[in-house]
């Protein structure tokens, strides 16, 4: 595929995942005067598509009656819907996408999506499964910024039919755009895994809010309740979605969490100075070795970009 | 009292919180050429107090045995011990304080040392119970930086003999340091809520570490994983005194927060997305109302610092 400067990249939804995207490809792709590539973006929020108009980070826009018309012209598209969506729009266009097109998706759930791939996948169309571990606990185009997706987490899961040319095109353009460490893994692997660092902290965030007794408490806040709820700031229909579309991986790891709190809640009760002492020292060292896992970025770009 | 600036400073014991107050001390109120005012500081850690001086943090250093002979000489103290050693320490020196003079100190659970008073209070020396909400997850003088108060809260527990001049002088002082919210209060009510806002989080925080797999997780992480789970690089000791001085406050809490845990869960379980976006919805707004809770500082700076 040609250098990431001179591509059609289409964004099918302009809201916080696809704003970021399209903003950061903008300021880190398709700059300088010599870009000959393009960013076409639709959404069935007009005030979103305007807003990227005049601020210059796509070069033209599209109602949802026009989907069919703008993937004729992208040669990468980012789908940034909800799960359910995404699967309904790979389905109901999958004829339209041009023909050596890379197709990616935001979802943060992939089972429903990958088992649906035998109803999607096309020869001459490679769809590149992806999670970008990144986010903000404010929602839409207004607050999408080109930056949020600096030194975070991408997850990338391969199938048996992805082009590696594809791949490696693929793990060097989120890695232009400021991802630092790429992960390759299994649709499963993914569901778990995310069920326990995002989802079930979602969750524990929120039901922590809720057991608040009233919102005067953050007088008595010194970071620690702030920070551990932030993200309950929620999106709630999206939430619910990623919630019940991963329902069985986030009730195992809920109740391994409720386990847990279980044997320290047990420490506590009985006064057991020793024993807890143990625990949290163990949880310090546990905890200080994830801050060290080392940096895994995988593959090269083929085109060096800065 | 005098102004700010013309005052002795001492510190008893010299971690991160003793320092970080040294340090925001030195840099504020004792920072031009006409500061007449000191630090002077007592450790049981020798090389706490040698860093000190090398960085012209403190103008004096103490060993422990030196601590009537400091005492002696300091306008106000800052007690920066676990909460058990401060109650030891104001019961043991409580004849050697200068007459006049203004204690503090900075233990994280109240009752204990509120209902300890009738065997420290001296009628000329004021003893003025606070508790600075900021912190960091690293120990020690070296980690200490006199920025952490800033824009932070700081809840007063004033008694029946405190003067109002001395705690008017206390809330500016505390202000002039960095503290944008100081919150008066009853040791009861600040056990209470601490037991919420802090214990409760590094419970919580130490449970969703004890439950990870494996600590190569964060390669999977968005950074809620990371924000949840920062504090639990916990300093062992000091939080096992702290839960289990305020026992009976924490179980109750933890019990809320399960009971809430557990309502989210059942929504999970039998897949309701209708209560569980809800129930989420519920928890957006209750956590927006907090984050707009509006700055309350009482009292006005009766010497204006800058």
């Amino acid at each position: 595929m040609d250098n990431f400067s001179n591509l059609v990249y289409g964004f099918i939804g302009l809201g916080l995942m696809g704003g970021s995207f399209a903003k950061a490809i903008r300021a880190k792709l398709l700059a300088g005067p010599a870009a000959a590539g393009k960013i076409l973006a639709l959404d069935s929020n007009r005030a979103a598509l305007d807003a990227a108009m005049e601020r210059g980070v796509a070069d033209e826009v599209f109602g949802t009656d026009a989907a069919a018309t703008m993937l004729k012209c992208c040669d990468v598209v980012f789908i940034c819907l909800y799960p359910a969506k995404t699967i309904e729009f790979l389905k109901k266009y999958r004829d339209d996408f041009k023909s050596g097109s890379v197709v990616s998706d935001i979802s943060g759930v992939k089972a429903g999506l990958i088992e649906a791939l035998p109803g999607i996948l096309r020869d001459d169309v490679d769809f590149i499964s992806g999670h970008p571990m990144a986010g903000n606990e404010k929602e839409g185009f207004y607050y999408s910024s080109g930056c949020i997706f600096e030194g975070r987490n991408y997850i990338l899961i391969p199938h048996a039919a992805n082009k590696p040319e594809n791949l490696a095109f693929f793990k060097a353009l989120t890695g232009a755009l400021g991802f630092s460490r790429i992960t390759e893994t299994d649709y499963a692997s993914h569901d778990h895994k995310v069920a326990f660092t995002s989802q079930l902290c979602h969750v524990i965030a929120s039901a922590l809010v809720e057991s608040a007794e009233d919102t005067e408490i953050t007088a008595f806040g010194g970071g620690s309740f702030e920070d551990l709820t932030r993200i309950a700031m929620i999106n709630a229909p999206l939430w619910t979605e990623l919630f019940l579309a991963n329902r069985g991986e986030l009730l195992r790891h809920i109740a391994a969490f409720e386990s847990s709190l279980k044997k320290i809640t047990a420490l506590i009760g009985r006064a057991d100075g020793e024993g807890l002492c143990g625990y949290l020292e163990a949880v310090r060292l546990k905890r200080s070795a994830m801050s060290l896992t080392e940096s895994k970025v995988t593959g090269e770009p083929p085109h060096p970009q800065k």
